[in-house]
């Protein structure tokens, strides 16, 4: 049903800087880097084996991702997983009253998402993507 | 130079409700449950894709990772990434200025490894594993 960790997002002041030490220092091959402007950032892709670590800039201080970084600092974001059916995982995380952010799959970049809320998933944030 | 994901570390209370979450209504696959005494921890694997998720349940409340959960709350302990050689990473990293926990390399339960501080990696504790 899970397919394989699809990515790990780090949110990041600069991506610059960041790049410094994950593309620079750690070796990780850069990408692409793409302005997303409905999701208000900027984001670096790094592809590692079948994952990707990327990394989330803000572009908008009253966005989510601003507000997270404004009240967390830097660090992992969130954590990405592939599923299979992103109807059936979400109907399953709801029968086991998993608290979740999107009860009904929306439409992502790469595919259908829905994200689990951290209080139902230990203190993670984790999409999901159906990818089509 | 960086091969995979090799797992993302996530530190809960009790595995056996964290794996409520992530086993039973999420769908991921128990590898199996270790208690390695000298991390203080007890670890349930879930391997997916080339990856893992492993949850972290501390059995020494006085441990590094209990003090984590008890200061930060359940949440992602740490991202371990493969690599192909450690010591020219951490001869690279160490060149970058990059603040690192262990300049040398030690040997963990399955290869040697060497954390990078979370100040030197944006806020993300990594953990750097060569397989032997």
């Amino acid at each position: 049903m899970i397919r394989r960790i699809d990515h790990v997002a780090i949110v990041v002041k600069d991506i610059e800087a960041a790049l410094k030490v994950y593309r620079d220092a750690l070796g990780l091959s850069l990408g692409h880097i793409q302005t997303i402007p409905e999701q208000d950032v900027k984001i670096a892709f790094l592809p590692t084996g079948d994952s990707e670590i990327e990394l989330l800039e803000p572009i908008n201080p009253d966005s989510g991702v601003a507000k997270f970084l404004a009240k967390r600092g830097e660090g992992v974001h969130h954590i990405c997983l592939e599923v299979d059916d992103l109807e059936t995982t979400l109907a399953e995380l709801a029968a086991s009253g998993v608290e979740l952010i999107d009860r009904e799959p929306r439409q992502g970049a790469y595919g259908r998402v829905a994200f689990i809320h951290p209080k139902g998933a230990h203190g993670v944030l984790i999409e999901l993507l159906e990818r089509t």
